[in-house]
C-alpha cells in the first residue's frame, strides 16, 4: 500500500478570492487519500536578495524553506501574469532555491496546474515554471497537462468544480500525480 | 538631430555589489549622448496583489509606476535565477503592468542585457523576459543580443569594462539601442 | 502616402485544406491595400544540411531564399505541433537563415498568427517562433497578439471568417501590421 | 540487477562530421553497460504532412516509427539552430508523434544533450525540445543538464572527449540517465 505523501502547494496569486487558491483547495478535495495537500504561503516573503541572506535570513524565508523542505512533493497552481510566472511565485522559488547548495526543492516530484480567466489557461506561466523545475531538479509530471481557462465560471459557491467534465479531468490529474509522486518520491 | 531620450533601467539583482548593477552603470557611460540612462529601483516594491491595489496602491508602487511612465524607453539588465527572470524583476514588471488598462510599459522601445557568472550569460532570463515584452507591447531590439558570461572578471575597480572586445560589443549594443529608440519612441 | 509592401507569408501546415493556409488567404483579403501578401511555399524544401549546401544548394532552397529575399516583410501563420513550431516551418526558417552571413530574413519586419483547433490557439508555436526571430533580427510586432482557437468553425465555404468579432480582430491585426511594416521596413 | 535498456538516439544535425553525431557516439562509449545506444536516422524523413499520412505513410516514416517504438528510452543530442530545435529534428518528432493516438514516444524516459560551437551550448534548443517532451509524455531527466559549448575542440581524432573534466561530466550524465531510465522505463 502506498504511503501517505505530503504535498506543498504554492499558489501563484496573492488575492484572497483568487481562482488559483480556490483551485488549490478544490484539488485537495479531489486528490486520492494518499496525497495530503497543504498550501505554503508565499505572500509575506521579502524579495530575494543575497545581501539580506548574508546579513541573516528573514524569519519568513526560514519558515517557508522549512515548510517546503518537510513536504514530499510540490504542486504549483498559478495564473499567468504578463505571459510568464507571477513575480511573487517566482520570488518564492528563488527564496527556496537558496542559499547555494541548500535548495529545498531538489528531488521532490512536482506538478503544475495553471488557471486563467481567458481561453489560454496560463500556458506561458506553466511552461516557464517547468523550465525552472529543470534547474531545481524537480521531476515534473508531463501528462496530463492542466491549462484551465474560463476561471470565472469554474467554481460553485462552496468552491466545488461546477463542470462534471472538468471535475473528472482534475480528478484524473490528481490520480496521475499520486502515481507520479509514488514513483519518484524519496524514501 | 535626434532628441535626447530618457531610459528607465531595471536591474534584476538586488545585491548592492551586483554584477548587473555594475553593468547598468557601465552601459550608462558607454551609451551615446542621446540616451540618458537612470536606474529605477525595484527592491522595495511589495509583491503585486490585486487586493492591495483595490485597498490603495502602496507608495512604492505609485513611485515606480511614475518613474517608468516618465521615461521614453526601457532597458533591462538582469541575471538568470533558476533558468528564468528573478522574482524581484518579474514583480516589478507585474506592478508596472497594472491596474488593468494602465500599464506604464506599453509602446516604449526596450532592450535586454543578461549577465551571469557562468558561460551561458542569462539566456533563459533574457528570453523569458522577451516573452513578457510581447504582451506589454514593448518593441524590443532583436539584434545585437547581449548574453554576457564570466561576470566575475568583467569589471575593473572603477566599474569599467576590462576587455576591449566586450567594451566594443557593448558600445555597439548601446548605439544600436539608440537607433532603435529613435525609430520606435513616441513623440 | 505609404508604399505598397510585399509580404512573404509562410504557412506552418502542409495540408492542402489546412486551417492555417485558409487563414493566410483570409488575411490577404482583410489586409489594407498597402500590403500585398503572397504565400511562399515550404513543402518541397529538403531538410537543411550543411553538407548539402557545400555540395551545391538544391533548386528548392535557392528559389525559397530568392522569394523571401524579394519581400519587404514576413508573416508567419502556423499551427502548433507538439507544443512548438512544426518541423516543416522550422526547416524553412533554417534554410532561409543560411549560408552563414546570408540570411534572407534579417531586418524585415514580421508578425505571427497561430491557429489551432483547440482553445489555446498555438501559443507555444507562436512564442518559440518569436524566439527564433530574435536571432534572425526580424523586428516582430508585439501587439495585437493573435492566438486563434476553434479553427474548425472559423471559415465559411468561401474561406471567409464567419465570426464578425474575429473578422474585426484580424482586420485590426492587419492594419497594425501595415503600420508596423511601414515603420520598420527598409527603403 | 537492472535490465539492459535500448536507447534511441536522435541527432539534431544532419552533417556527416557533425559535432552532435560525434557526441552521440562518444556518449555511447561512456554509457554504463545497462544502456545500449543506437542512432535512429532522421535525415531521410519527408516533412510531416497529414495528407501524405492519409494517402499512405512513406516507408521512411514507417521505419523511423518502428525503430523508436522498439526502444526503451530516448536520447536527444542536438545543436541549436536559430535559437531553437533544428527543423529536421523537430520534423522527426512530429513524424513520430503521429498519427493521432499512435505516438511512438509516450512514456519512454528521455534526456537531452545540446552541443554548440559557441559558449551557450544550445540552451534554447534544449529547452524548446523539453517543452515538446511535456506534450509527448516523455519523462525527461532534469539534472544534470548538459549544455556543451566549444564543440570545435571537444573531440580527439578517435572521437574521444579531450577534456578529462568534460569526460567526467558526461560519464556522470550517462550514469544519471541510466538510473532515470531504470526508474521510469515500462516493463
Amino acid at each position: 500500500m502506498p504511503k501517505t505523501r505530503s504535498v506543498a502547494v504554492l499558489v501563484g496569486s496573492l488575492r484572497k478570492a483568487s481562482y488559483n487558491r480556490k483551485m488549490a483547495l478544490a484539488l485537495a478535495k479531489l486528490a486520492p487519500d494518499t496525497l495530503k495537500l497543504g498550501i505554503v504561503e508565499i505572500g509575506d516573503l521579502p524579495l530575494y536578495n543575497e545581501d539580506v541572506e548574508t546579513a541573516g535570513a528573514p524569519a519568513a524565508w526560514v519558515q517557508f524553506r522549512g515548510e517546503v523542505k518537510a513536504a514530499d512533493a510540490l504542486l504549483f497552481v498559478t495564473p499567468e501574469y504578463n505571459r510568464s510566472v507571477p513575480g511573487g511565485l517566482k520570488n518564492a522559488i528563488d527564496v527556496g532555491s537558496r542559499p547555494y547548495g541548500s535548495s529545498v526543492f531538489g528531488g521532490k516530484p512536482g506538478a503544475v496546474v495553471s488557471v486563467s480567466p481567458g481561453a489560454i489557461g496560463g500556458y506561458g506561466a506553466n511552461h516557464h515554471l517547468r523550465q525552472s523545475m529543470v534547474f531545481l531538479d524537480v521531476p515534473t509530471m508531463q501528462q496530463p497537462e492542466a491549462y484551465i481557462g474560463g476561471a470565472a465560471t469554474l467554481f460553485d459557491e462552496q468552491g466545488g468544480i461546477v463542470s462534471e467534465t472538468t471535475r473528472g479531468l482534475l480528478t484524473k490529474f490528481m490520480q496521475a500525480f499520486a502515481a507520479w509522486v509514488e514513483a519518484n518520491a524519496k524514501g
